[in-house]
């Protein structure tokens, strides 16, 4: 879908072809701890033959036989390519220096996802984008935006602007224009990653109803309103009539074929005290069975949304619902109760795309090094047939936004969540967590140089510390 | 000792008696919810009268019965006083306002520390002093500086250049040179901040042997030397010939009357290992008990560190081993086990003053709001007399550092920090959390404000959102 993820493989080859043909060549070097490659390719071969890398004459050329022309402008920019610049190290003297490389590379799953939550805390856009490009440097595909939640709405729609003129923390200060998101979506593309945006109904919705008159469901105490309300009012045509308004505009906006819906965690509590929720449920014969009327909802959602053309990804219960779902729907595993490795071989038994979240919760910290347990989880850890491992596209790390802004955010994450980009870059052999531990030292220090305020692992220094707070 | 903690209780007194006549009355205010002190003072009556203060027209003076005068530069400086700072608050216009308030304020404990590590990481300047500043707006007046440990030894020395030479992680960039070194005294001077070096050994002092010929026991296996090395040789007359030079010069670059000697978790097994120690343990009749050759070293280097006019602070395994502690020693309890609750009581029945440090262990984290305990523990919660009770001087809030440096060290440390510089400042009665959370939420977005990445303490916003990564 976009140029550069179609010619990934050919710009690698490229660059091993013909990359140090403009470097000079410095005779042979016996150590390569320097070179630590992160995550590690699929194939790699180094040889001791050394090039020092002049600023002035350095350049990267295309293969003869490379299909691509001058005209694509995001392959010429890509030459930046992450895997090379990791092949780059200094010398005693500060000169760049690269071996003789050989690499053929893919990974092993497509998608490789991270998630930030904007909503919990607002998150300004240097932050955003700052990831991204640490994305990048660590191979990250797919930026997974869960945008809006029950406390903000900071995305600024231009159907309902009272969205977030009502529901941002602040209306000005606290909000993501349209221009803001274009430049999200642009800075991301150019990185080789997607934006999958979500907009989670029906629960987690409680700032949209600041904006949004008669959305959510009023609640009762008593056998009269209490004031409060609860997730998206299932039972109003005007309900569905706003969602295929405002889907209509995500559709638009985020040109990536996914839209993530959500549909975890719906509170029933507030349904079963609306009596005009009691009556529609003896209406439409549901009884007492609450996760009827969410299948109810979302059945109708996922019609909505499919009339937009997007593929749509959900969280786990929409399937565990049992709701009625598109082939190419992508579920998504983030419990842990049951075991998410036997959710994992039953949405994959139904036949479904599954994503992993649930051993990749970064947000949840601990004392230590914890990006051990982050890195051995694999998503392909469960019993099932070689069709039902096939399913499995990929992971994301999600970081919920309870504890995290601008404060923070940014060295929590990472180098953590580089732990699970070598799991769904690398082979699934890659599992030397010592040996990982070397290269993710050296890695999370590059990161550093770059300006990402990645923590340490352990004890230690970079060459170049952070120069930032 | 300095002029800015000798005054203090006066120019706050001042603040409260001249401030405001230089605002514009501007009549009632109902809502106080905007001012929220913290640390709470220790008697403090706000009333809804309301003054504008005119940023061109502002000015502090001095009461007429001051008596300090114009010529105390520091006082002057302090008159960015950071209580009187908490009481103004901007409108809805953004104009700055202050209420009519008496404020009568003196601290609970003498001693309220924080701990930074430079050695496990290097801490650049531009960190120490930005916590220094975080430090001063809650209140904290001590700067225990754990310099050097095993993993570097950062710290410049005069006398000693190859400590740091050999010792540092780099000897150019990973140091504090002497004019490093006196800046932070001084900025921190300047902030009614000490500034108390800790130099710790026997052991922890690995990076010490890089520089310094036969001051660390040589480990031996199978009869023969290891190669490695222990804790500082105590057998040499040597070894206390160094301390005395390194301890003479420690006393004239740090001002402060007291100095941290460690004596923490001494390992015996490299003295267990060397038969030259051996030897000795027979000569001294201590027997097969390494605790009195521990306490036979620390009596050695508490002489010599008495003798340059100093008082000494050390951790609690000095006492617990029974060394002789001249009466003005300063125990620093930090172990878990036993509870400190006992340690503190023994301390002291024992007549020496006790700081406590066991429950701010901050480089502990865990995931959720982990500072309620944190602003839970007391000092003073142990079973003993109102004399033991006053021989608890404070506590410090300990950030060792194994996985923090630049990236991350500030946001974990605020305003974590924050809950220990309330229970160290305000009255022992300051124990309401919900209260406590409300005033702390606009406390850490004042430190924001003021370019400080302290965290969240949960779901919300501020005004000015960080502006960093």
């Amino acid at each position: 879908m976009y140029c550069l993820v179609k010619f990934a493989p050919l710009f690698l080859a490229v660059a091993v072809c013909n990359g140090w043909l403009f470097g000079d060549f410095v005779g042979k070097r016996s150590e390569l701890d320097e070179i630590s490659l992160w995550p590690l390719p699929q194939k790699f071969q180094s040889s001791a033959v050394a090039f020092k890398l002049s600023p002035a004459r350095f350049q990267i050329v295309q293969a003869k036989q490379s299909s691509a022309g001058p005209s694509c402008s995001i392959l010429e920019n890509a030459f930046r390519l992450e895997t090379f610049s990791q092949l780059v190290y200094e010398d005693d003297y500060g000169v760049n220096n690269i071996n003789k490389t050989d690499i053929s590379d893919f990974p092993r799953f497509a998608h490789r996802g991270i998630l930030l939550d904007s909503s919990r805390h607002f998150l300004p856009l240097k932050v955003i984008l700052a990831n991204l490009e640490a994305m990048a440097m660590n191979k990250f595909n797919v930026f997974h935006w869960h945008i809006v939640d029950d406390h903000s709405f900071p995305y600024m729609s231009r159907t309902f602007p009272e969205l977030s003129q009502k529901g941002a923390y602040h209306p000005f200060t606290h909000v993501y224009t349209p221009s803001d998101v274009k430049m999200v979506i642009e800075f991301a593309r150019m990185r080789g990653i997607r934006v999958i945006p979500e907009f989670d109904t029906p629960g987690h919705t409680e700032s949209w109803g600041n904006g949004i008159k008669d959305l959510l469901t009023p609640c009762y105490s008593d056998s009269s309103p209490s004031g409060a309300f609860g997730p998206v009012n299932p039972i109003l045509n005007s309900s569905y009539d706003f969602m295929t308004q405002f889907f209509k505009e995500i559709s638009t906006v985020f040109p990536d074929a996914y839209i993530h819906l959500g549909g975890d965690e719906v509170d029933f509590s507030c349904w079963e005290s609306n009596p005009d929720i009691q009556r529609f449920m003896v209406q439409q014969g549901f009884g007492t069975d609450y996760s009827k009327l969410e299948s109810f909802y979302i059945q109708r959602l996922l019609d909505i949304v499919a009339a937009t053309k997007k593929g749509y990804m959900v969280w786990q219960e929409v399937f565990d619902n049992g709701v009625k779902l598109k082939a190419d729907t992508q579920i998504h595993v983030w419990k842990g109760r049951p075991q998410y490795q036997d959710e994992m071989a039953q949405v994959t038994a139904a036949g479904f795309n599954a994503l992993l979240s649930t051993p990749w919760y970064l947000n949840r910290i601990s004392y230590g090094q914890d990006w051990v347990n982050i890195y051995k989880a694999d998503p392909q850890n469960f019993t099932g047939t070689d069709a039902q491992k096939k399913l499995v596209i990929g992971g994301e790390a999600c970081l919920w936004g309870e504890y995290v802004d601008a404060t923070n955010l940014t060295p929590r994450l990472w180098p953590r969540a580089s732990a699970v980009a070598e799991r769904l870059w690398s082979d699934k052999s890659v599992t030397d967590v010592d040996n990982a531990y070397n290269r993710l030292v050296q890695h999370r220090c590059r990161m550093v140089k770059r300006g990402i305020p990645a923590e340490p692992l352990f004890v230690g220094h970079c060459r170049q510390e952070y120069k930032g707070l």
